[in-house]
């Protein structure tokens, strides 16, 4: 989801942090994570996240048809299952619709139904009330996996690499072409396509994620659903370090390129500060670097990037090519292209 | 909470239940009773229940003042953990808003996470996200309690006696006084606090519940949201009986008789279609009634009070002092005001 991203919520997030328990008896994680953890039978534990989707804030209704809405709403929060390395395993839905739109919400349904059970995953409660203005969703899905396992945001050290587990901005992108309108019915046949699925029917990296942590390979871990230069600084922040993003190791595919041609837009920017791409980040020490690759390139088949360090200090930078250092932490690519940068 | 009771809600409910796969491995109760529940270790069970609040339709910041509404926003939630006979455990809130109001979200969380303290409760995660008009919540509590003890709507028998753990129809009456504008600062300190305490901070019977369900005495339970006729109709529904509640058999306080006599209106008609009571209702065998009695009594000093009693057969029917039944089957007084009765 595209989160409100003023210091408010953040001041907001702090305040309900405050009041939070950590480590007590039965809960190991509280607020700040990607997921709540509660201590399950032996070693195990229970993953619990929820999320909100409100029409026109974070999705419209022109270009998100029901079924893909559906699968949409399962799969951002079944993102956050996958950034701590878990597996999902149940989900409620809370609908809040302002009339009852019957054939709709029946297409919602079977697609959010449709991605649980990609993953294994049911429905096993939920709740439907009236809005007074436009319609709202709240999932809340339910994961498991084994405790010493867990990929938390913190522990993320100096000298490490910082890697994704495909590119980045494609949603954005996609987003984009939606909105200037070059992505309609017939376009999305064409060569817009992958771009337009990335924003309309994402893919949570829940294979990525188990084999992560499994491998005790990584030492932090979060799905890109703000932006990589907001999300890195949310590892960042919980680890106590800096990051270096490489902005020439971002991978830009030819569509991304295209888009951003056709669009007079920068493929940066939305690499940068495009969310809802809810592909993995992580970081782990650089002499695994060839043990990653080869763990993931063997289990799966597919290719991760790595692109930038980890650094002693605080905050996220983009190294450019001509060698000058943007701190980019939360603002994203706003905050660099107003001029404000640091060189170091 | 007061949900819309119209058929398209039921229906839609109906249209999730086909979509949901009870018994499965992991999932021992999916959609339709009050908590999802999920296998834990051994004999016990996790319960999950998810519900938004929706402010005009489920609350008005006119006379829900934030701190209330907080610890209401978790015990409406944790009243679905006691109609199963659990305990709280964790909370998660995601919070809906159209602009930073920062202090009244301090009241409401401190409100919050007060009653979650007061079980032993703890919030573990959320979400804050922008709405696009008017204020929305949605709470996700987690329970634990054992499997075997779990009481669910299904069960009743004919023959069983239908009890409630306290008075229906205060937060009704309640309601009523607030609208009428009967109860402003000055007048809540007088006459009218008992009920509209009722509506404004409901107090979730987790005590009486856990009592109940480890007795081994009780053939269902829920608790009472929708009101008396509707949540009764849910136990008929989903234990395949019906139900007479004596009307002369309700409990109605000197406050609720003195409210309806200044406000014009019938006690009977709170009793049964005022929702948000959170009182328990629950059934079990005649030749128990002195068991259960005693049992509450010397637990928790409470009064308990048996309303009915299950037959044969379908519906829920208002038996009158004059020997007549009308239907009030989920529609509630509503439907036995407009004259359609079955005297039988």
């Amino acid at each position: 989801l595209v989160h409100d991203r003023n210091i408010s919520e953040r001041e907001l997030i702090r305040r309900i942090r405050g009041l939070t328990d950590n480590g007590s008896h039965e809960a190991i994680m509280g607020i700040g994570d990607d997921c709540a953890v509660l201590r399950g039978h032996g070693n195990s534990v229970w993953l619990i996240t929820t999320d909100t989707l409100v029409e026109s804030v974070h999705f419209d209704l022109a270009w998100h048809p029901p079924r893909q809405l559906g699968r949409k709403a399962a799969n951002v929060n079944i993102s956050d299952i996958a950034a701590m390395g878990g597996r999902a395993i149940a989900a409620l839905l809370a609908i809040a619709v302002p009339d009852s739109e019957i054939d709709w919400l029946d297409e919602f349904l079977a697609g959010f139904v449709e991605a649980l059970k990609e993953q294994g995953a049911e429905l096993v409660g939920g709740d439907t009330v009236k809005s007074r203005d436009g319609t709202v969703f709240n999932v809340t899905i339910v994961g498991t996996m084994e405790g010493p396992d867990i990929l938390y945001r913190r522990g993320a050290q100096p000298g490490d690499l910082i890697w994704i587990s495909g590119p980045v901005g494609e949603a954005a992108a996609g987003l984009a072409l939606l909105k200037a309108g070059a992505a309609g019915q017939a376009a999305v046949e064409n060569k817009w396509q992958h771009l337009v699925k990335a924003h309309v029917d994402p893919e949570p990296q829940i294979v990525i994620g188990r084999h992560l942590a499994r491998s005790g390979l990584v030492s932090a871990m979060i799905d890109v659903s703000d932006g990589l230069a907001t999300d890195l600084a949310h590892i960042c922040e919980a680890s106590g370090v800096a990051a270096v993003i490489r902005a020439t190791d971002l991978p830009v595919s030819e569509e991304l390129a295209a888009a951003a041609g056709y669009l007079g837009c920068s493929p940066l920017e939305w690499m940068l500060r495009g969310g809802e791409d809810y592909q993995l980040l992580f970081t782990a020490p650089a002499d695994r670097e060839a043990a990653i690759r080869n763990l993931i390139g063997d289990k799966t088949g597919r290719t991760i990037y790595s692109v930038g360090r980890i650094e002693a200090g605080a905050g996220v930078l983009l190294h450019l090519p001509d060698g000058r250092r943007m701190d980019v932490t939360y603002q994203g690519y706003d905050h660099f292209s107003s001029g404000r940068n640091q060189s170091d």
